[in-house]
């Protein structure tokens, strides 16, 4: 198989596409849209793109992508840790703590927004198009004494010096990826991990949104169909107009499932169901 | 007064307190951080920071800052079309179709995703921290003939030239701006608009989320108070956790809102209350 994912080389989804897909072909895209656009052109048989982070919340663009853009459908879910280590050109070792800036992509900025707010306040910071780019230019420029923040792969491929190690503020940073596909059957990897779940996106009716959550929910809730994740999306109409992204843990296959389902087009809202799939974890290192 | 913002100068907060607070004292900040700080550290009487966009949704930092690590209350709302247009340098009007990169915030990069895939793929997009910053950038380097997206106070503070107007994706573009302030008693503006909400942020018991969840929206819904947002944000203590922020189409002033408040501490949650507060209109020139 030929997988498309989120690149450059070195980025957190390559570490988690290497570990999930070790036989596979690999192909790197600039941009989560070129990586779904190759999917659905068929270029590549998989894309493989964050979805969302522990820390910073849904990658808006993905969420966007998959209700608006494109209709494929999620076979797999690898939640990876996300560890951020700050790191610079090796011949800058010795004056690391004096570095003329920081660069990284804005999501890895802000899981280590303390960090650099206590140790490094009023530093500039860069975004980047990614942290595995900030990497690459730090490599490239030595004599600019920049700083980069990103993980371990970036740190060996671009031949960085890590200077201080974990520096993302809260312990728990975990990264979801999305394993995407034209087919909806589910993927079944070689990790750990292997528990059913189930993603849906529901809009409501215009006509009475706020009380229609309400029922929403109870279509689960009697049904004892745990959630594990419910988030709103602006639906672009108009501040306060949003969409619903559902996480089962639960298979799509079975009566009660198919009767929430029901229920929901019934009230008038319209359901996508994105995947019924499996869920893997990728190991650190 | 005075009334700190995030900056630069010609920042769509800047356009949005010019109008709100004509006759106060302005400070630029750089950062959503660098605001709230100046407001509670007493700098000043009042910070006015972006909350949430109808396209990106809500502003990670804003709303997770007001959870997790500050004190202040939102006085008052403001709403504020955001129109994002292209520009160049005066000296590059003739060839700005070959404009070498363009530059803005993420975000506004990502309100215009579609129109810069379809008439400029594969051009550098540049991330900047701000679209005044990247519009400065533009007017300080007219060699590089690069392009900048942005308002059009950037426009004219920068003495830069629009070459495509209104050139975000979805027409219905705005911007909620929070007003923030030590005391919690809501701001009387002269602006349109002036309804009354309220913003609480709802913590559930960790026992039994999902039905939980159910619960909560069940205290507003038997009593017809309307929400006009249900948003979730991650707890940052794992993939799956999170706090909600419920905006009510009422003030907090009456038996129907405290008693739904009650019900919900008697649940086992935990209610901080935003603010109560009213809801005005930032004109778009």
């Amino acid at each position: 198989m030929k997988i498309a994912y989120l690149g450059p080389v070195a980025s957190f989804t390559h570490h988690a596409v290497k570990k999930a897909f070790a036989k596979d072909e690999l192909a790197s895209y600039d941009t989560i849209p070129d990586c779904l656009e190759a999917l659905t052109a068929s270029q590549v048989d998989r894309a493989v793109v964050p979805l969302e982070n522990a820390l910073e919340g849904s990658v808006p663009i993905t969420v966007d992508y998959l209700f608006h853009d494109v209709d494929v459908h999620i076979t797999a879910e690898l939640v990876s840790p996300i560890e951020q280590h700050l790191m610079v050109h090796p011949s800058n070792y010795s004056r690391w703590e004096d570095v003329s800036k920081i660069m990284s992509h804005s999501h890895a900025l802000a899981q280590c927004h303390k960090y650099l707010y206590y140790r490094f306040r009023g530093k500039t910071l860069q975004p980047s198009t990614s942290t595995a780019a900030a990497a690459q230019y730090v490599s490239e420029h030595p004599d600019e004494n920049a700083g980069a923040i990103g993980n371990a792969l970036a740190a060996r491929t671009y031949g960085l010096t890590i200077v201080e190690e974990n520096i993302h503020d809260f312990h728990f940073n975990h990264t979801r990826f999305v394993v995407l596909s034209r087919e909806a059957s589910a993927d079944r990897l070689t990790l750990e991990g292997g528990s059913q779940k189930s993603t849906l996106m529901v809009t409501l009716p215009s006509d009475d949104r706020p009380g229609k959550l309400h029922q929403v929910l109870s279509a689960f809730s009697w049904r004892h169909l745990n959630l594990s994740k419910i988030e709103s999306r602006p639906l672009k109409t108009g501040l306060g107009n949003y969409f619903f992204i559902i996480d089962v843990e639960q298979a799509m296959e079975g009566v009660l499932m198919k009767g929430a389902i029901d229920e929901l087009e019934a009230l008038g809202c319209t359901v996508k169901v994105l995947g019924s799939y499996h869920k893997y974890s990728i190991p650190a290192n």
